[in-house]
C-alpha cells in the first residue's frame, strides 16, 4: 500500500478469483467455465470485429441490446450490457445501496458481494443460510436494504423458485432486489419475466457460463427502464465504452446460435447427474445442484485435503476456507472425460 | 431516475462521449481515433484468442504486463492494464482522492475528470489555463490535492515539457500527480522514466490512439509498485477479469509490431502539419498541436456553426459548448484523403 491510498479503503480486502496457474496443464474444474469452445458464430463474428479495432465501439451497444431484448422478450431499454456481470453487480451496489440502505445477502454466496459493499462504502448484513444451506425466504422479507440473491446460489448450487423470489420482491417494495442468475441456464427458472411487473427487480446474467464466453467478459442486467437508466448513469460516469467491439460481436454470434448453447447446456446437465452419482458412490454428500458445478463433502476426508491431493495430481477444484463450508469443495462439471479423470484421481486419494 | 437511486449521485452528470451516429457514412474526425486499422499482428493474435473464449482471461495479465514492461523499460509490477484508460483514471480518482484530498485539474482538459471526481464523491478544484490555453506550472505547486494533467492536453493539443512536469511532481510530494498521456505518441515526451524516480507519479496511456485499438479497450498505468498495488486493490475489488482474452492478445500483437505503430505515428504528424497549414489558409487560428487532433477557431465563423455545417455535409468534428472554447472545434487528424474532404467542405462553408 502506498502512503497516498485513501483511508476509505483501509478495510477493503479484494476478491480472490479462482487460481489460474500456468505451471501445469491442469484439468481445470475450479472456476465454473464451460468445457466447450464458444459457438463458431461467436468466434467468427469476433474475428471479423478484430479487423476494425481502430474505431471506438458503440457506447450504447444498440445491436447487442436489441438482439438480447428480443431473446429475453423485454424492451431494449430494460437491458444494460457490462464488462462481465461483476461490473453490473458493482454498479448495483453503488446505485442502490448507501449509508442508509445496506446490502443484504446470504452468509454463504458469491464471495464478491461483501467486497462490492466495502468498495462502495456501504454497510452490509449477512443472513445465514439454513443448516441445509437453503434460503428461508421469510428471512428476506422487509430486509431494510437492497437484497442480493444468487439463484442458483454459489457455491451451493441450490435454487429458489420464481414464486418464492416473487414473495421476496413483494415484501421489499421500497428496496431493490437483485437476482444474480449467472448459473440460471443449468436448472433454475429465470426471473426476467418479473422485471416487467416489478420496478424494484434487477436480474443479472452472464455469457461466461452456458455461452462459453468467460474469456470475452460479457454480462448484463435486466430491469425496469428507470433502474437501467440509473445503472447507465454510472456506466457513463466511469467507462462509456465498457464493451469492446470483439466482445459485442461475439455476443451477437452466441445469441444467433441458440441451438449450440442449448446442446451444451443439456450435456452439462447430463454430466452433472452422472458426476453426482459417481461422487456419491465414493462417499460424497453432494448438494442437489441446479448449476454447472456441484458442492460436495466427503464422509471422512476433509475438504482442504481433497483439494490439495487433487491439485498434486493435476486436477483443480475450488476450496473455500470458511467455517461453515470448509469440509466441502466446489467442482465444475466438465466434459465426461474430465469427470472420469477427476473420479479416477479421487479413487487414488480416497480408496 | 428510479426511486431507488442513491442520493449520493444526485449531482452526477455522466460524461457525454463523442457522437457515434449510424445514420450516415460520416468522415469521422470527432473522437481522435486512428484512421488506420490495427496492426496485422494485433488482428491475428486477437483472432486466435477468439477461439478459446470459454476460459477466463489471466486476471494478472502476466504476458501483457511483461511485454509492456520491457517496451517501457520498467518492471512489470509498475504496470496495470485496464479496460481503456478511463478505467485506470477512475481508479486513480478513487484511490488517491477523498474528502480531504481534492482532485486538481485544468478548467479546460479531458471532460471526464470532473465526472470521475463526482462519481467517487471527492471535491475538485479547476485551475484556469492561461489566456493562450497553456498551463502555468506554478499554479500547480503545492496544489493540496491529487493533480491530474493531460499531456498533451485535450482538446487544446498543447504540451508541457518533462522538466516542467518534474517541477510539479517535486512541488507536490505529499500528493499523487497523474499525467494522462493518451496522446503522448504524437509529439510529447513521456514521463514514464520519471516513475522510477518519484513515488507520487502515475502515468496513464492507451492503445486507442497510436496503436489503432480504440475498439479493443486497452489502457494502462505506470507508477511505483506501491501505487500500482493500490490500483490493483481497486481492480480486484471491482472487476478482476477486466481485460478480456482478445484485447490482451491484440495488445501483445501491437507491441510486437512497433514498426507499424511508428509508421502510422509519423504519417499522422505529417498530415497534422499539412492540415494545420491548410486550415490557416482558410482563416483558422490553429493551436500548436502535439496530438492527433488540432484545435482551431475561425476568424469569423462561430465554432458551433462550423461544426453544424460540416455535419450536414457528412463530416463529424467535435464541438464543446463551454464558454472559453465555444469558438473552437477539435478536429481529428485523419488520412490525407479525409483531410482533403474536410478542407473541401470547409471551403464550401466559409468561402
Amino acid at each position: 500500500m502506498s502512503r497516498f491510498f485513501s483511508k476509505k479503503f483501509e478495510y477493503l480486502t479484494p476478491y480472490a478469483p479462482g487460481e489460474q496457474p500456468r505451471d501445469l496443464d491442469y484439468v481445470k474444474l475450479n472456476t465454473n467455465e464451460s468445457p466447450f469452445p464458444p459457438s463458431p458464430l461467436a468466434q467468427s463474428f469476433a474475428q471479423a470485429a478484430a479487423r476494425q479495432l481502430e474505431l471506438y465501439p458503440d457506447p450504447e451497444c444498440k445491436a447487442l441490446h436489441k438482439k438480447l431484448a428480443s431473446a429475453l422478450n423485454v424492451s431494449a431499454d430494460m437491458i444494460l450490457c457490462t464488462n462481465g456481470s461483476d461490473e453490473i453487480l458493482n454498479f448495483a451496489f453503488a446505485a442502490f445501496c448507501d449509508i442508509d440502505t445496506p446490502a443484504v445477502f446470504a452468509d454463504i454466496t458469491y464471495g464478491f458481494y461483501p467486497v462490492f459493499a466495502r468498495y462502495n462504502g456501504v454497510p452490509y448484513r449477512e443472513i445465514p443460510l439454513t443448516d441445509g444451506f437453503s434460503i428461508d425466504i421469510e428471512d428476506y422479507f422487509d430486509a431494510q436494504g437492497a437484497v442480493f440473491i444468487a439463484n442458483p446460489n454459489a457455491p451451493t448450487g441450490k435454487v429458489l423458485s420464481v414464486s418464492d423470489i416473487e414473495k421476496i420482491i413483494k415484501n421489499n417494495s421500497n428496496d431493490v432486489v437483485v437476482i444474480d442468475e449467472a448459473y440460471v441456464d443449468f436448472g433454475a427458472e429465470s426471473c426476467v419475466p418479473l422485471t416487467k411487473k416489478y420496478d424494484n427487480l434487477l436480474v443479472t446474467q452472464t455469457f461466461s457460463k452456458s455461452r462459453s464466453m468467460a474469456g470475452a467478459r460479457l454480462g448484463f442486467g435486466v430491469g425496469s427502464p428507470e433502474l437501467i437508466a440509473d445503472l447507465n448513469t454510472l456506466k457513463y460516469s466511469t467507462n462509456p465504452y465498457n464493451i469492446n467491439r470483439m466482445t459485442a460481436a461475439a455476443g451477437l454470434g452466441a445469441l444467433e446460435d441458440a441451438a449450440y448453447t442449448e446442446e451444451n447446456r443439456k450435456t452439462i446437465i447430463i454430466n452433472r447427474d452422472h458426476l453426482t452419482k459417481e461422487l456419491q458412490k465414493l462417499g460424497f454428500d453432494v448438494l442437489p445442484s441446479s448449476a454447472n458445478f456441484v458442492f460436495a463433502k466427503h464422509e471422512s476426508a476433509g475438504g482442504a485435503y481433497v483439494y490439495e491431493e487433487l491439485k498434486k495430481r493435476g486436477v483443480l477444484i475450488r476450496h473455500f476456507d470458511k467455517p461453515r463450508i470448509k469440509d466441502y469443495n466446489r467442482i465444475t462439471v466438465g466434459t465426461l472425460e474430465q469427470c472420469e479423470i477427476l473420479l479416477a484421481k479421487l479413487k487414488e486419494i480416497l480408496l
